[in-house]
Protein backbone atom coordinates (compact mmCIF):
# COMPACT_ATOMS: atom_id res chain seq x y z
CA UNK A 1 0.00 0.00 0.00
CA UNK A 2 1.30 3.17 -0.81
CA UNK A 3 1.85 6.05 2.04
CA UNK A 4 -0.24 8.59 1.98
CA UNK A 5 1.06 12.16 -0.16
CA UNK A 6 2.42 15.26 2.49
CA UNK A 7 1.45 18.57 0.53
CA UNK A 8 3.60 21.28 0.04
CA UNK A 9 1.64 24.88 0.65
CA UNK A 10 1.81 24.91 -2.94
CA UNK A 11 -0.08 21.98 -3.90
CA UNK A 12 -3.05 22.50 -1.09
CA UNK A 13 -2.98 25.70 -2.75
CA UNK A 14 -3.48 24.55 -5.95
CA UNK A 15 -5.81 21.38 -4.92
CA UNK A 16 -8.42 24.03 -3.16
CA UNK A 17 -8.39 26.52 -5.77
CA UNK A 18 -9.17 22.87 -8.36
CA UNK A 19 -11.88 22.10 -5.53
CA UNK A 20 -13.86 25.39 -5.94
CA UNK A 21 -12.65 26.02 -9.41
CA UNK A 22 -14.84 26.65 -12.58
CA UNK A 23 -12.95 24.34 -14.43
CA UNK A 24 -12.54 22.32 -11.13
CA UNK A 25 -15.31 20.82 -9.01
CA UNK A 26 -16.89 23.77 -8.15
CA UNK A 27 -17.72 23.60 -4.61
CA UNK A 28 -18.40 26.69 -2.73
CA UNK A 29 -16.19 27.81 0.15
CA UNK A 30 -19.70 27.26 2.50
CA UNK A 31 -19.94 23.47 1.63
CA UNK A 32 -16.25 22.81 2.10
CA UNK A 33 -15.65 25.17 5.22
CA UNK A 34 -19.19 23.02 6.78
CA UNK A 35 -18.10 19.56 5.75
CA UNK A 36 -14.07 20.87 7.23
CA UNK A 37 -15.25 22.39 10.36
CA UNK A 38 -17.78 19.75 11.09
CA UNK A 39 -14.76 17.30 10.42
CA UNK A 40 -12.59 19.30 13.29
CA UNK A 41 -15.53 19.36 15.67
CA UNK A 42 -15.81 15.51 15.57
CA UNK A 43 -11.89 14.75 15.76
CA UNK A 44 -12.40 16.52 18.98
CA UNK A 45 -14.94 15.03 19.95
CA UNK A 46 -13.28 11.69 19.54
CA UNK A 47 -10.68 13.16 21.77
CA UNK A 48 -11.99 15.32 24.33
CA UNK A 49 -15.44 13.95 26.07
CA UNK A 50 -18.25 16.23 27.00
CA UNK A 51 -17.84 15.10 30.39
CA UNK A 52 -14.19 15.63 31.26
CA UNK A 53 -13.44 18.38 29.11
CA UNK A 54 -16.85 20.83 28.16
CA UNK A 55 -15.42 24.32 28.15
CA UNK A 56 -13.61 24.38 24.14
CA UNK A 57 -11.48 27.71 23.76
CA UNK A 58 -12.00 27.93 19.65
CA UNK A 59 -9.04 30.52 18.44
CA UNK A 60 -9.60 31.80 15.29
CA UNK A 61 -7.23 33.75 12.75
CA UNK A 62 -8.55 35.84 10.16
CA UNK A 63 -8.29 33.64 7.32
CA UNK A 64 -9.82 30.47 6.10
CA UNK A 65 -8.62 28.43 9.12
CA UNK A 66 -10.58 31.13 11.62
CA UNK A 67 -13.55 29.89 9.37
CA UNK A 68 -13.70 26.28 9.85
CA UNK A 69 -12.94 27.00 13.76
CA UNK A 70 -16.43 29.27 13.56
CA UNK A 71 -18.12 26.13 11.61
CA UNK A 72 -16.24 23.78 14.48
CA UNK A 73 -17.68 25.84 17.55
CA UNK A 74 -21.20 25.68 16.12
CA UNK A 75 -20.49 21.93 15.83
CA UNK A 76 -19.28 21.37 19.13
CA UNK A 77 -22.16 23.30 20.59
CA UNK A 78 -24.29 21.01 18.79
CA UNK A 79 -22.45 18.20 20.51
CA UNK A 80 -23.14 19.60 24.23
CA UNK A 81 -19.86 21.20 24.73
CA UNK A 82 -19.98 25.34 26.10
CA UNK A 83 -17.85 26.52 23.00
CA UNK A 84 -16.19 30.39 23.42
CA UNK A 85 -14.82 32.28 20.12
CA UNK A 86 -11.41 34.06 20.85
CA UNK A 87 -11.28 36.03 17.47
CA UNK A 88 -8.36 39.20 17.71
CA UNK A 89 -8.60 39.50 14.23
CA UNK A 90 -11.96 39.16 12.42
CA UNK A 91 -11.42 37.94 8.88
CA UNK A 92 -13.64 40.52 6.44
CA UNK A 93 -15.00 38.78 4.01
CA UNK A 94 -19.12 38.21 4.36
CA UNK A 95 -18.48 34.14 5.31
CA UNK A 96 -16.72 35.00 8.18
CA UNK A 97 -19.54 37.40 9.29
CA UNK A 98 -22.42 34.92 8.45
CA UNK A 99 -20.63 32.23 10.53
CA UNK A 100 -19.74 34.79 13.37
CA UNK A 101 -23.46 35.29 13.65
CA UNK A 102 -24.44 31.71 13.49
CA UNK A 103 -22.55 31.43 16.40
CA UNK A 104 -24.36 34.06 17.99
CA UNK A 105 -27.60 32.74 17.20
CA UNK A 106 -26.16 29.22 18.96
CA UNK A 107 -25.61 31.01 22.44
CA UNK A 108 -21.63 30.54 21.74
CA UNK A 109 -19.95 33.72 22.98
CA UNK A 110 -17.63 35.34 20.91
CA UNK A 111 -14.68 36.53 23.34
CA UNK A 112 -14.98 40.80 23.99
CA UNK A 113 -10.97 41.53 22.84
CA UNK A 114 -11.16 44.67 24.34
CA UNK A 115 -9.61 46.45 25.10
CA UNK A 116 -6.35 44.21 25.08
CA UNK A 117 -6.97 41.17 23.44
CA UNK A 118 -4.23 39.68 25.47
CA UNK A 119 -5.98 40.04 28.90
CA UNK A 120 -8.96 38.39 27.32
CA UNK A 121 -7.37 35.28 26.30
CA UNK A 122 -5.52 34.96 30.12
CA UNK A 123 -8.86 34.81 31.55
CA UNK A 124 -10.05 32.80 28.82
CA UNK A 125 -7.49 30.23 29.02
CA UNK A 126 -7.77 29.84 32.62
CA UNK A 127 -11.46 28.72 32.50
CA UNK A 128 -11.33 26.45 29.42
CA UNK A 129 -10.50 22.65 29.69
CA UNK A 130 -9.29 22.21 25.72
CA UNK A 131 -7.99 24.34 22.70
CA UNK A 132 -9.05 24.34 19.47
CA UNK A 133 -6.45 26.17 17.19
CA UNK A 134 -7.57 27.45 14.28
CA UNK A 135 -5.29 30.22 14.03
CA UNK A 136 -2.98 29.70 11.03
CA UNK A 137 -3.51 27.57 7.96
CA UNK A 138 -1.31 25.96 4.74
CA UNK A 139 -0.72 30.18 3.76
CA UNK A 140 1.22 30.68 6.71
CA UNK A 141 4.51 32.55 6.03
CA UNK A 142 6.28 33.83 9.41
CA UNK A 143 6.83 36.34 10.65
CA UNK A 144 4.10 35.68 13.23
CA UNK A 145 1.79 39.39 13.37
CA UNK A 146 1.29 40.89 16.78
CA UNK A 147 -1.00 39.93 18.65
CA UNK A 148 -0.58 36.40 17.33
CA UNK A 149 2.91 36.05 18.55
CA UNK A 150 1.68 36.40 21.95
CA UNK A 151 -0.85 34.73 21.43
CA UNK A 152 0.87 31.38 20.63
CA UNK A 153 2.98 32.08 23.45
CA UNK A 154 0.03 32.17 26.36
CA UNK A 155 -1.66 29.34 24.76
CA UNK A 156 1.91 27.14 25.47
CA UNK A 157 1.66 28.48 28.97
CA UNK A 158 -1.18 27.34 29.73
CA UNK A 159 -0.87 23.66 29.10
CA UNK A 160 -4.08 23.07 28.05
CA UNK A 161 -4.61 20.30 25.72
CA UNK A 162 -4.45 21.59 22.26
CA UNK A 163 -6.34 20.10 19.12
CA UNK A 164 -4.73 22.18 16.18
CA UNK A 165 -6.91 22.31 12.58
CA UNK A 166 -4.49 21.33 9.01
CA UNK A 167 -1.34 22.72 10.59
CA UNK A 168 0.25 23.50 14.57
CA UNK A 169 -0.33 27.33 14.38
CA UNK A 170 3.12 28.99 13.74
CA UNK A 171 4.61 25.82 12.23
CA UNK A 172 6.66 26.02 8.63
CA UNK A 173 3.96 24.04 6.48
CA UNK A 174 6.73 22.16 4.86
CA UNK A 175 9.64 22.69 7.66
CA UNK A 176 7.42 22.09 10.77
CA UNK A 177 7.83 23.65 14.42
CA UNK A 178 11.42 25.06 12.86
CA UNK A 179 10.96 29.18 13.40
CA UNK A 180 12.55 30.35 16.28
CA UNK A 181 10.84 32.18 18.76
CA UNK A 182 12.51 36.18 18.94
CA UNK A 183 11.78 36.76 22.60
CA UNK A 184 12.54 33.09 24.03
CA UNK A 185 14.58 30.02 23.89
CA UNK A 186 12.18 27.62 22.13
CA UNK A 187 10.28 27.62 18.68
CA UNK A 188 7.20 29.95 17.81
CA UNK A 189 4.69 26.98 17.33
CA UNK A 190 2.04 25.29 19.09
CA UNK A 191 2.94 21.66 19.98
CA UNK A 192 -0.85 19.95 19.73
CA UNK A 193 -1.67 16.90 21.28
CA UNK A 194 -4.22 16.25 18.13
CA UNK A 195 -4.14 17.16 14.76
CA UNK A 196 -6.87 16.76 12.42
CA UNK A 197 -5.31 17.35 8.65
CA UNK A 198 -7.55 18.44 6.03
CA UNK A 199 -8.00 16.68 2.67
CA UNK A 200 -4.28 15.31 2.93
CA UNK A 201 -1.38 15.88 5.63
CA UNK A 202 0.70 18.59 5.03
CA UNK A 203 4.51 18.43 4.33
CA UNK A 204 5.57 20.14 8.19
CA UNK A 205 3.36 17.48 10.19
CA UNK A 206 5.57 14.53 8.48
CA UNK A 207 6.80 14.44 12.88
CA UNK A 208 3.81 14.94 14.10
CA UNK A 209 4.36 12.43 17.64
CA UNK A 210 0.47 13.23 18.69
CA UNK A 211 -3.00 11.56 17.62
CA UNK A 212 -3.70 12.52 13.88
CA UNK A 213 -6.76 12.58 12.24
CA UNK A 214 -7.66 12.95 8.37
CA UNK A 215 -10.99 15.06 7.46
CA UNK A 216 -12.43 16.50 4.13
CA UNK A 217 -14.01 13.78 2.83
CA UNK A 218 -14.51 15.15 -0.60
CA UNK A 219 -12.16 14.99 -2.70
CA UNK A 220 -13.26 12.87 -5.91
CA UNK A 221 -11.31 9.71 -6.23
CA UNK A 222 -10.17 11.05 -9.69
CA UNK A 223 -9.12 13.94 -8.42
CA UNK A 224 -6.94 12.02 -5.41
CA UNK A 225 -5.54 9.67 -8.12
CA UNK A 226 -4.50 12.69 -9.90
CA UNK A 227 -2.57 14.23 -7.48
CA UNK A 228 -1.47 11.15 -5.88
CA UNK A 229 -2.80 11.48 -2.97
CA UNK A 230 -3.22 8.05 -1.63
CA UNK A 231 -5.70 8.71 0.56
CA UNK A 232 -6.68 5.93 3.34
CA UNK A 233 -10.06 4.41 3.40
CA UNK A 234 -12.49 6.37 5.53
CA UNK A 235 -14.09 3.94 7.62
CA UNK A 236 -18.22 3.92 6.72
CA UNK A 237 -19.85 6.61 6.65
CA UNK A 238 -17.48 8.78 9.23
CA UNK A 239 -16.45 12.14 8.02
CA UNK A 240 -13.13 11.31 9.92
CA UNK A 241 -10.09 8.92 10.09
CA UNK A 242 -7.01 8.75 12.19
CA UNK A 243 -3.50 8.36 10.76
CA UNK A 244 -1.11 6.69 12.74
CA UNK A 245 1.21 9.15 14.58
CA UNK A 246 5.02 9.44 13.07
CA UNK A 247 7.17 6.21 13.82
CA UNK A 248 3.57 4.16 13.75
CA UNK A 249 3.59 1.64 10.54
CA UNK A 250 0.15 2.73 8.15
CA UNK B 1 -40.18 13.26 28.23
CA UNK B 2 -42.19 15.75 25.71
CA UNK B 3 -43.17 14.12 22.09
CA UNK B 4 -41.48 15.32 19.19
CA UNK B 5 -42.90 17.70 17.40
CA UNK B 6 -44.71 16.90 14.18
CA UNK B 7 -44.81 20.49 11.42
CA UNK B 8 -47.63 21.25 9.25
CA UNK B 9 -46.12 22.27 6.09
CA UNK B 10 -46.65 26.02 6.93
CA UNK B 11 -44.26 25.50 10.33
CA UNK B 12 -41.43 23.43 8.34
CA UNK B 13 -41.41 26.76 5.74
CA UNK B 14 -41.42 29.27 8.07
CA UNK B 15 -38.53 27.30 10.05
CA UNK B 16 -36.51 27.17 6.51
CA UNK B 17 -37.58 30.70 6.53
CA UNK B 18 -35.98 31.54 10.07
CA UNK B 19 -32.89 29.07 9.51
CA UNK B 20 -31.96 31.16 6.56
CA UNK B 21 -33.03 34.45 6.60
CA UNK B 22 -31.19 37.76 7.47
CA UNK B 23 -33.16 38.12 10.71
CA UNK B 24 -32.69 34.62 11.76
CA UNK B 25 -29.15 32.23 11.81
CA UNK B 26 -28.42 33.59 8.32
CA UNK B 27 -27.60 30.21 7.22
CA UNK B 28 -26.71 29.38 3.22
CA UNK B 29 -28.74 27.27 1.46
CA UNK B 30 -25.45 25.29 0.64
CA UNK B 31 -24.63 25.07 4.20
CA UNK B 32 -27.85 23.44 4.96
CA UNK B 33 -28.38 21.50 2.31
CA UNK B 34 -24.36 19.82 3.28
CA UNK B 35 -25.78 19.01 6.02
CA UNK B 36 -29.00 17.68 4.93
CA UNK B 37 -27.95 15.88 2.39
CA UNK B 38 -25.04 14.15 4.17
CA UNK B 39 -27.69 13.25 6.79
CA UNK B 40 -29.52 11.57 3.88
CA UNK B 41 -26.72 9.23 2.53
CA UNK B 42 -25.53 8.09 6.39
CA UNK B 43 -29.28 7.24 6.99
CA UNK B 44 -29.23 5.14 3.51
CA UNK B 45 -25.61 3.46 4.67
CA UNK B 46 -27.02 2.81 7.98
CA UNK B 47 -29.84 0.49 6.85
CA UNK B 48 -28.55 -0.61 3.43
CA UNK B 49 -24.93 -1.62 2.97
CA UNK B 50 -22.73 -1.46 0.18
CA UNK B 51 -21.71 -4.85 -0.04
CA UNK B 52 -25.28 -5.56 -0.47
CA UNK B 53 -27.16 -2.81 -2.03
CA UNK B 54 -23.83 -1.00 -3.86
CA UNK B 55 -26.31 0.23 -6.90
CA UNK B 56 -28.75 3.15 -5.65
CA UNK B 57 -30.83 5.26 -7.51
CA UNK B 58 -31.26 8.48 -6.45
CA UNK B 59 -34.21 10.47 -7.65
CA UNK B 60 -34.34 13.97 -7.82
CA UNK B 61 -37.45 16.09 -8.10
CA UNK B 62 -37.07 19.79 -9.36
CA UNK B 63 -36.56 21.41 -5.70
CA UNK B 64 -34.94 21.95 -3.04
CA UNK B 65 -35.52 18.39 -2.21
CA UNK B 66 -33.56 17.43 -5.23
CA UNK B 67 -30.58 19.38 -4.05
CA UNK B 68 -30.92 17.18 -0.96
CA UNK B 69 -30.65 14.15 -3.45
CA UNK B 70 -27.65 15.27 -5.00
CA UNK B 71 -25.46 16.29 -2.00
CA UNK B 72 -26.37 12.59 -0.99
CA UNK B 73 -25.60 11.33 -4.22
CA UNK B 74 -22.13 12.62 -3.80
CA UNK B 75 -21.76 11.55 -0.33
CA UNK B 76 -23.28 8.11 -1.04
CA UNK B 77 -19.91 7.67 -3.85
CA UNK B 78 -17.56 8.58 -1.00
CA UNK B 79 -19.08 6.44 1.06
CA UNK B 80 -18.36 3.38 -1.90
CA UNK B 81 -21.70 2.96 -3.46
CA UNK B 82 -22.64 3.23 -6.90
CA UNK B 83 -25.12 6.12 -7.32
CA UNK B 84 -26.65 7.09 -10.35
CA UNK B 85 -29.31 9.87 -10.45
CA UNK B 86 -32.26 10.43 -12.16
CA UNK B 87 -33.78 13.55 -12.23
CA UNK B 88 -36.00 13.99 -15.27
CA UNK B 89 -36.70 18.33 -14.39
CA UNK B 90 -33.50 19.34 -13.74
CA UNK B 91 -33.67 22.78 -10.90
CA UNK B 92 -33.41 26.01 -12.67
CA UNK B 93 -31.43 27.03 -9.55
CA UNK B 94 -27.63 27.81 -10.29
CA UNK B 95 -27.35 25.69 -7.25
CA UNK B 96 -28.68 22.72 -8.82
CA UNK B 97 -26.12 22.98 -11.66
CA UNK B 98 -23.18 23.39 -9.05
CA UNK B 99 -24.52 19.68 -7.49
CA UNK B 100 -25.10 18.43 -10.34
CA UNK B 101 -21.48 19.12 -11.30
CA UNK B 102 -20.23 17.84 -8.26
CA UNK B 103 -21.81 14.68 -9.20
CA UNK B 104 -20.41 14.32 -12.61
CA UNK B 105 -16.98 15.48 -11.08
CA UNK B 106 -17.32 12.44 -8.85
CA UNK B 107 -17.91 9.85 -11.69
CA UNK B 108 -21.34 9.49 -10.83
CA UNK B 109 -23.74 9.06 -13.94
CA UNK B 110 -26.58 11.77 -14.39
CA UNK B 111 -29.01 9.21 -16.50
CA UNK B 112 -30.23 10.30 -19.76
CA UNK B 113 -34.10 10.73 -19.95
CA UNK B 114 -34.22 11.61 -23.56
CA UNK B 115 -36.05 10.92 -25.79
CA UNK B 116 -38.99 9.41 -22.94
CA UNK B 117 -37.56 9.85 -18.87
CA UNK B 118 -40.11 6.66 -18.15
CA UNK B 119 -37.69 4.44 -20.25
CA UNK B 120 -35.29 5.60 -18.99
CA UNK B 121 -36.27 4.99 -15.12
CA UNK B 122 -37.60 1.19 -15.97
CA UNK B 123 -34.38 0.07 -17.24
CA UNK B 124 -32.15 2.25 -14.31
CA UNK B 125 -34.89 0.18 -11.47
CA UNK B 126 -33.65 -2.50 -13.24
CA UNK B 127 -29.97 -2.25 -12.40
CA UNK B 128 -30.68 -0.60 -9.02
CA UNK B 129 -30.74 -2.32 -5.40
CA UNK B 130 -32.13 0.80 -3.38
CA UNK B 131 -34.11 3.88 -4.38
CA UNK B 132 -33.27 7.20 -2.19
CA UNK B 133 -36.58 9.27 -2.99
CA UNK B 134 -35.68 12.66 -3.37
CA UNK B 135 -38.74 14.05 -5.07
CA UNK B 136 -40.95 15.82 -3.51
CA UNK B 137 -40.54 17.75 -0.08
CA UNK B 138 -42.35 19.59 2.42
CA UNK B 139 -43.82 22.62 -0.26
CA UNK B 140 -45.49 19.37 -2.22
CA UNK B 141 -49.20 19.90 -3.52
CA UNK B 142 -51.26 17.60 -5.79
CA UNK B 143 -51.83 17.04 -8.33
CA UNK B 144 -48.50 15.21 -9.13
CA UNK B 145 -46.92 16.69 -12.58
CA UNK B 146 -46.32 14.26 -15.39
CA UNK B 147 -43.93 12.67 -15.79
CA UNK B 148 -43.75 12.09 -11.67
CA UNK B 149 -47.16 10.62 -11.80
CA UNK B 150 -45.77 7.58 -13.85
CA UNK B 151 -42.32 7.81 -12.13
CA UNK B 152 -44.22 7.41 -8.85
CA UNK B 153 -46.11 4.24 -10.25
CA UNK B 154 -42.83 2.55 -11.41
CA UNK B 155 -41.03 3.13 -8.18
CA UNK B 156 -43.42 1.37 -6.56
CA UNK B 157 -44.11 -1.28 -9.30
CA UNK B 158 -40.34 -2.19 -8.83
CA UNK B 159 -40.64 -3.39 -5.51
CA UNK B 160 -37.46 -2.03 -4.96
CA UNK B 161 -36.58 -0.86 -1.29
CA UNK B 162 -36.88 2.67 -0.90
CA UNK B 163 -35.17 5.84 1.38
CA UNK B 164 -37.59 8.68 1.90
CA UNK B 165 -36.37 12.20 2.11
CA UNK B 166 -38.79 14.24 4.20
CA UNK B 167 -41.65 13.00 3.08
CA UNK B 168 -42.04 9.98 1.19
CA UNK B 169 -43.09 11.50 -2.51
CA UNK B 170 -46.94 11.67 -3.16
CA UNK B 171 -48.10 11.94 0.58
CA UNK B 172 -49.93 15.10 1.69
CA UNK B 173 -47.47 16.43 4.10
CA UNK B 174 -49.81 16.93 6.75
CA UNK B 175 -52.62 14.15 6.14
CA UNK B 176 -50.16 11.49 4.50
CA UNK B 177 -50.91 8.65 1.78
CA UNK B 178 -54.46 10.25 1.59
CA UNK B 179 -54.36 10.96 -2.32
CA UNK B 180 -56.09 8.53 -4.81
CA UNK B 181 -53.96 7.35 -7.68
CA UNK B 182 -56.97 8.87 -10.72
CA UNK B 183 -54.82 6.02 -12.99
CA UNK B 184 -55.23 2.70 -10.19
CA UNK B 185 -56.92 1.85 -6.79
CA UNK B 186 -54.82 2.62 -4.35
CA UNK B 187 -53.11 5.78 -3.31
CA UNK B 188 -50.09 7.54 -5.94
CA UNK B 189 -47.43 8.42 -2.60
CA UNK B 190 -44.45 6.03 -2.35
CA UNK B 191 -44.59 3.06 0.71
CA UNK B 192 -41.16 3.69 1.88
CA UNK B 193 -39.03 1.53 4.11
CA UNK B 194 -37.14 4.06 5.59
CA UNK B 195 -37.61 7.54 6.21
CA UNK B 196 -35.05 9.87 6.97
CA UNK B 197 -37.10 13.61 8.54
CA UNK B 198 -35.25 17.40 8.28
CA UNK B 199 -34.99 19.36 11.38
CA UNK B 200 -38.30 17.66 13.03
CA UNK B 201 -41.01 15.27 11.15
CA UNK B 202 -43.76 16.68 9.54
CA UNK B 203 -47.72 15.81 10.52
CA UNK B 204 -48.26 13.36 7.72
CA UNK B 205 -45.31 10.62 8.74
CA UNK B 206 -46.98 10.02 12.41
CA UNK B 207 -48.22 6.47 11.40
CA UNK B 208 -44.83 5.61 9.07
CA UNK B 209 -44.65 2.38 10.30
CA UNK B 210 -40.93 1.91 8.80
CA UNK B 211 -37.82 2.78 10.20
CA UNK B 212 -37.32 6.29 10.72
CA UNK B 213 -34.51 8.60 11.24
CA UNK B 214 -34.24 12.17 12.05
CA UNK B 215 -31.29 14.61 10.51
CA UNK B 216 -30.40 18.14 10.39
CA UNK B 217 -28.54 18.87 13.40
CA UNK B 218 -28.15 23.06 13.15
CA UNK B 219 -31.08 23.70 14.97
CA UNK B 220 -29.89 26.14 17.38
CA UNK B 221 -31.18 25.18 20.82
CA UNK B 222 -33.25 28.45 21.47
CA UNK B 223 -34.82 28.22 18.19
CA UNK B 224 -35.74 24.47 18.73
CA UNK B 225 -37.88 25.66 22.19
CA UNK B 226 -39.19 28.70 20.71
CA UNK B 227 -40.97 25.95 18.02
CA UNK B 228 -41.32 23.54 20.78
CA UNK B 229 -39.48 21.29 18.59
CA UNK B 230 -38.48 18.56 21.68
CA UNK B 231 -35.94 17.25 19.57
CA UNK B 232 -34.55 14.09 20.85
CA UNK B 233 -30.57 13.87 21.78
CA UNK B 234 -28.40 12.91 18.72
CA UNK B 235 -25.70 10.68 19.64
CA UNK B 236 -22.18 11.54 20.21
CA UNK B 237 -21.33 13.77 17.37
CA UNK B 238 -23.58 11.94 14.51
CA UNK B 239 -25.47 13.77 12.50
CA UNK B 240 -28.77 11.08 12.70
CA UNK B 241 -30.53 9.52 15.28
CA UNK B 242 -32.94 6.99 14.76
CA UNK B 243 -36.83 7.57 16.03
CA UNK B 244 -38.94 5.08 17.06
CA UNK B 245 -41.70 3.82 14.20
CA UNK B 246 -45.29 4.55 14.88
CA UNK B 247 -46.81 2.69 17.39
CA UNK B 248 -43.63 2.30 19.59
CA UNK B 249 -43.36 4.65 22.36
CA UNK B 250 -40.81 7.03 22.86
Amino acid sequence: MSTIRHLTSKIAQQIDEELMGASGTQFSLDQLMELAGLACAQTLAAVYKTDKHPRVLVCCGPGNQGGDGLVAARHLRMFGYKPSVYMPKPGSKDIYKRLQHQCTANDIPILNVQPDPITTLRSALDETDVVLDAIFGFSFQPPIRAPFDRVLRLIKESKKPVVSVDIPSGWDVEGGNTHDDTEGGGKVGLEPDVLISLTAPKEGVRLFKGRHFLGGRFVPAAFAERFQLNLPPYPGFDQIVELPSAGQKL
